[in-house]
């Protein structure tokens, strides 16, 4: 825990920042204080709204000098408490969101220059008005920033064709712990000076810099979309389904998402207006989505490939939606999987990730380990095949009480998981990061390799540990 | 500089080895203590050629406990005196050739799993026995290895399309600084668990880990290539070109080339059996290769976009390539500039990126500046517009005596360029590093912010710079 910050040192930050930048008034931290789920609450010796890179600086150099900590936030939508300050109330609360320019966006370069206080949804809307489509989108895109989006390397649900964050930033400005701006911002295709402080900075959730604007790269906005929702036997089978479909229209496919019929029935039991796009039942689906500029050609391409699947029995039968209305309706079965389960009561939920190549056996084996351990439990696994992705679910036994064998056996269902996905070689954190929630799992299940670079790296840019200390590193 | 290593740790190290792995014989140890260009000269203690990743651990840890310096090698084909060690003969070299096996090739995942001494020429063929291809290569394919390639970031000829190395790359296996092993070979599209330590590792020139193998992506071998030499007025032109292809046929086009005239002419003066593809003079040339499945469909598309370009006076004329003899003839043109300028005399060269817009502007303005300050002197580019990237040399005066004309003004041409090349943003090492050629001028010319970062986090890893000292960090 830091020190309580000096009079002197909040007068400083008041007189650099005016009535607009600097807040210690206890209604209006509120609503900051606490993250979006309502599951870490913080205190603050002040907010700091800065409106400009310079502003940034001059407040870190400020509590670089004092000690003093910072703990950076954008639309406060993250998922694992990574912008909640601690308990103490000596840490500063650095919000982004008066950074909200939109510095340029080239319609002919295909690259924008974004500050870190951009609401997504924006960014989309500004994009498309040139003509022009950022492809990363995700369910608080009407409050992340691109700050946070960056510190967090966001994923989710167009990474199959176009990456997750870091796949998106050509370049990045940045205030690092001392103070001093990172000018990273010119989007080179190849730069061999030394370490690629872009990508370390990408997915450090304010640990190493406060990133203050990004460059952001775009693609023509998509003519047309087409919908398709296929049943079929097993995750193997859908396995095989992806890799047709993506040597044959890659370019084109941009989600290709698994759902087992358990999650489909308790969506059309628990959500009001959905309904089955298939007669029979299937033990899985999968929902699969292609872009591009025309949509004859598009439906062409999913009818051929539809087809030959069908052929050689790879799939039991699909829907190819035949509006957006439907197309709609579709993703809203694959959306609604967590409301319904949340109305199925109570469980465990894991953001994990596995070589995509693995992930078919990873969820047969996953589902019978838990259960040989802990009798009755169920396993529900649902979402992106294509990045090796799946949401997690672990349910209680039928006749227990959920919430008491959750307090009872929950930590002990998440190790099985975890330990699972790490004989795997893969990711107890796939989109979501590591802020608080995760903070000491990974110190605990993480190689001493891998634990001691993060450290190493840690120690290297912020010895003083005044940039979001108490997350990610412990 | 390091002390020179103790007879126990010499003892430690030839038992832990053997023969094959371990020599001190002067003649054995000569061809890889000068780099491939005879411009940089080292020493070492001995050589040491481990076979295991085991073994490169053992060699690690003993060497950190003794405070000895290694120096990693793969090929010795570097461009930079980045494998070369010091002249101090207290260094350990560290060839990696001997870990050469290819631990697999996987056809359906499109992933194989390459140790660090693989030579990319041999990985290239075990790809295309299988039906794949590794998109990308070089000049040296037939020496660089894999761990080099990933060390430097390497780039070359088809990073248009399919990225530079850090691209390709999806997992890595590497020895830290305390010989730890980081096991991240698994390949994960989606992975947040704090710092991305395999862009970390790649292209650190083994200043923060050893490379011991790698994850790489393949894409599927393609049937067709389509070749063509098209005249132009500007690069501005070729960019707009560039666009139009990229726009239209984007997912074909795997190199984009430019050529001044002069660099021609001087190709046809100095290299035997070369000839004009076109008629007339054009001030500029565009060098477009397209790769694909179908030869039919190739032509179509590139026929089209080049009769539009003609049409739209983008263009002055074009060829295309009517078989793979022509196809290559094509390339040895492009190929062939650095021999032919060689032949017109003493030059200095540049390895510098600019965003891709810029480019053209950077071209023109770079020459008059150049021949403001310098009368008489000549500024050539060539190379990869797509990229952002052009070689580029200057020429001394016509009338002087070239060599001494390097000597006396060598210095202070290189350093105009390359300001200007930052002042826009751009890289000094776009493709071929830092090392010890251009350690020092990075450290003069760079961003005080970056390079706090880069000694922080050289520091944070590798706190007795133990990993080739002397290299990228000053």
């Amino acid at each position: 825990m830091t020190r309580a910050p000096s009079p002197e040192l909040l007068s400083a930050l008041e007189a650099l920042l005016g009535p607009k930048g600097f807040t210690d008034d206890a209604d209006t931290m509120a609503p900051w204080l606490t993250d979006w789920r309502g599951k870490y609450h913080g205190a603050a010796a002040a907010m700091l709204s800065p409106a400009s890179t310079d502003e940034v600086s001059a407040i870190v150099r400020l509590c670089a000098e004092a000690g003093a900590a910072i703990v950076p936030q954008g639309g406060n939508s993250g998922m694992v408490g990574g912008a909640t300050p601690d308990v103490s109330g000596t840490q500063f609360l650095l919000s982004m969101r008066r950074m909200n320019k939109i510095r340029s966006i080239g319609r002919d370069s295909g690259f924008a220059v974004v500050e870190a206080g951009v609401i997504l949804e924006h960014f989309h809307e500004a994009a498309l008005a040139q003509g022009l489509r950022f492809p990363l989108t995700l369910g608080g895109k009407g409050s992340a920033t691109i700050g946070g989006l960056v510190s967090t390397n966001a994923g989710g649900t167009q990474v199959l064709r176009h990456g997750t964050m870091r796949a998106l930033v050509a370049g990045i400005e940045a205030v690092l712990p001392d103070g001093s701006v990172f000018h990273g911002l010119a989007p080179l295709k190849k730069d061999n000076r030394g370490y690629d402080l872009r990508h370390l900075l990408c997915g450090a959730e304010g640990t190493l810099g406060i990133i203050t604007a990004a460059c952001l790269r775009l693609v023509p906005a998509a003519a047309a979309r087409r919908t398709a929702w296929i049943g079929l036997k097993s995750p193997d089978d859908a396995l095989l389904l992806l890799r047709q479909l993506d040597g044959a229209i890659g370019r084109e496919l941009e989600g290709f998402e698994i759902v087992p019929h358990t999650c489909l029935d308790a969506v059309l039991r628990h959500v009001p207006q959905t309904r089955a796009p298939l007669g029979d039942h299937h033990p899985w689906y999968a929902l699969v989505e292609l872009a591009g500029d025309n949509g004859d050609t598009l439906d062409t391409a999913l009818q051929a490939e539809l087809a030959a699947a069908l052929d050689a029995q790879l799939i039991g039968d699909a829907a190819i939606a035949k509006s957006d209305r439907e197309s709609e309706d579709f993703w809203r079965l694959r959306d609604s999987i967590s409301e319904a389960e949340r109305a199925e009561g109570p469980a465990i939920q894991h953001d994990i990730s596995v070589p995509v190549d693995l992930m078919p056996s990873f969820i047969a084996d996953n589902a019978k380990r838990l259960a040989d351990t802990f009798p009755g439990v169920r396993a529900l696994s649902f979402g992106h095949l294509g990045d090796g992705n799946v949401h997690h679910h672990v349910q209680p036994p039928i006749d227990s009480d959920g919430a008491a064998w959750l307090a009872a056996h929950g930590q002990a269902a998440s190790r099985l998981v975890y330990t699972h996905v790490i004989e795997l070689g893969g990711s107890i954190s796939a989109e979501h990061g590591i802020g608080q929630m995760k903070r000491d799992i990974l110190a605990e299940l993480d190689s001493p390799a891998r634990l001691a670079a993060l450290y190493g790296v840690k120690n290297g840019l912020d010895p003083k540990r005044l940039f979001n200390p108490g997350k990610l590193i412990a």
